[in-house]
């Protein structure tokens, strides 16, 4: 059904797509490609929310040669009037022949019925071409969409046997340079940082992004005028974070998860109250009300308590480990606490994405099974 | 000083050698090739002790053509009468003109009196070329000739947070089929297995080589008939192992290792009575020991107690950590247990020497630095 040309258009469509990806939340990253005879005449990704989408651009570059054309999307062009006019609309108005989308767009606000309106006007229209590294794209779009849930990632930095703390708390280096660099990029990636009150208090973490520290590569594809702070997420049930910690003094919104809000806080920062569950904030409740802020994904960086319960609570997608080739024995602190877990079989199960060295360290992503 | 001829009759002469690695203990693997004119005229590798060594297996090959020929030895030629006479002295007699060793051999009764031997004679002597690779061959063998101690890996199965078993003890399996089958890789590749009673009893463990569970590459180099048990070490204190174990109904030594001897025992098992530190058996004694008992290396599997003593004392050379892509949780069993760690900077830290994938599983192998 699709030819090399489809495929090889469709890839550059992705590769402009991923041109977005530190700056499009809450909207997805995509690509678009416009190719008449063999040539492209407009090329488009989206920037911003707010601003102009993929095929938007595409088609104000290809002007008048967009009539006749072939558009390669990697989602599906949107059918409703948001903060832009539908973009299905527009490919019908320049006059494309056809649209190749790599997948259908799961916002219920479109759900192929930006495929149906350009497939009425008289548009040959084609989906699922290279799907699986469209949906790789956008997974916390995606699964937002699908799920009233944002994509959840578990980051932790841990000896090779498995210690993230001495038994006083120490933790200040166990990994590398690089694996920290690593990580500003992770944050950069996240539109949330998600933290206990118990590790900003012990640690004085700012969870924020800091341009200086990011990876070279980060770098050039993220330049500092662009920076966009994740929102910082701590999770407060007795409300012990105070205005005076670190994570006030750097930029960027911070959200209180509290069971009730107190004080004065600065306009950057919101108090959430949430339903309690066995004394602490309800997590359920939690992720449900960021993802309806428009929150796609959520990098947590917290202790093996609230990595354990977010855990056991089936809240987790994925695991980046970084493993320091050291060993801090059996008296250290530990990855999750798991409670509940008394027999090998019940252990959660992952799939390995990715093994690699990060400096000195080892650098394991992984899926929950 | 070495020509690219030279590099690739000694890459030759180290590929034979490594046919001897399951079975040259307590002897080291060598290899050799006699090269007259650009031409191999003998081949010969070293099996097992008792056996003659590579260089006469090549000389013999040779016949008459070694006459004028060049000798390529991953290791110094003996200079000893040993369970056979000097290789030096076969050469010499051969004619060889040229003698090329990977490295001078750190066996105290040889230590350079080889390649002396062979210069007197009037042969020319070269060493050093590719010596990494050959030190390589046999770190065991090395290590014993130079320090007295045997070389030590401590292997160990452990879920992603870095908890070998349960609980309750329950580890059977957290690995999977192919990660095993590389530990029977392991076992085969050691002259003994240590473990501790506590382990023995506790998981029924036999500790052998089952030649039918090795993985495919080592049946091919390591036919069923050659096969040969490692020594399983067993530490004893309490004097808690009796012979109705699992461990004594398969075949192979075992030494236990107690603070005093008790009860009569088959003839496949020794007895050692060790001194006591500490009201255990002292384990730089033990080590001692098996090195003059001519044990080149030592695959430790055991628990927490023991492998952290290990570590304490400065014993182990290397880890390979079975990870298996699991989460187990806090209250699982850990892999050290260090209780003078206190401080991150003492921490004891590791080279990375590989990194990859088994089966489902990923294999780290690393030095202690």
């Amino acid at each position: 059904m699709f030819s090399q040309d489809d495929y090889q258009w469709m890839s550059r469509a992705l590769e402009l797509a991923r041109r977005g990806r530190y700056t499009t939340a809450p909207n997805p990253c995509v690509g678009c490609v416009l190719v008449k005879d063999g040539v492209v005449v407009g090329e488009g990704w989206h920037q911003r929310a707010g601003q102009p989408h993929a095929e938007v651009y595409a088609l104000h570059g290809a002007g008048e040669a967009a009539r006749g054309a072939t558009a390669y999307v990697t989602l599906e062009p949107c059918s409703h009037h948001g903060r832009t006019p539908p973009c299905a609309e527009a490919l019908i108005e320049a006059g494309v022949a056809r649209v190749v989308a790599a997948m259908v767009d799961p916002n219920p606000q479109v759900g192929g019925r930006g495929l149906r309106m350009l497939s009425e006007a008289g548009i040959k229209t084609d989906f699922g071409l290279l799907s699986a590294e469209a949906e790789a794209l956008n997974p916390g779009f995606f699964k937002r969409m699908r799920t009233g849930f944002p994509q959840v990632t578990v980051k932790l930095g841990a000896s090779l046997d498995g210690r993230t703390a001495m038994k006083s708390g120490e933790s200040q280096w166990i990994t590398g340079p690089l694996a920290r660099a690593d990580v500003q990029r992770l944050r950069a990636r996240h539109d949330a940082v998600l933290s206990s009150a118990e590790t900003v208090l012990a640690d004085g973490a700012s969870l924020n992004v800091r341009w200086d520290e990011l990876p070279a590569s980060v770098k050039l594809a993220y330049p500092k005028e662009s920076l966009r702070q994740p929102l910082r997420v701590v999770i407060d049930s007795q409300n012990r974070i105070t205005p005076d910690l670190p994570l006030f003094a750097s930029p960027g919104p911070v959200l209180l998860a509290r069971l009730q809000s107190e004080g004065e806080w600065p306009e950057s920062v919101q108090q959430l109250a949430l339903p309690r569950l066995e004394e602490r904030v309800d997590l359920v409740s939690l992720f449900m009300l960021l993802a309806k802020q428009g929150i796609n994904s959520v990098l947590v960086e917290a202790g093996p308590r609230l990595c354990g319960a977010l855990l056991e609570k089936g809240l987790v997608d994925e695991l980046v480990l970084y493993q320091a080739p050291k060993l801090l024995g059996d008296e250290g602190r530990g990855m999750f606490q798991l409670p509940g877990l008394d027999r090998l079989f019940q252990a959660p199960k992952l799939t390995l994405k990715d093994v690699r060295m990060v400096g000195q360290d080892i650098r394991i992503t992984a899926k929950l099974a």
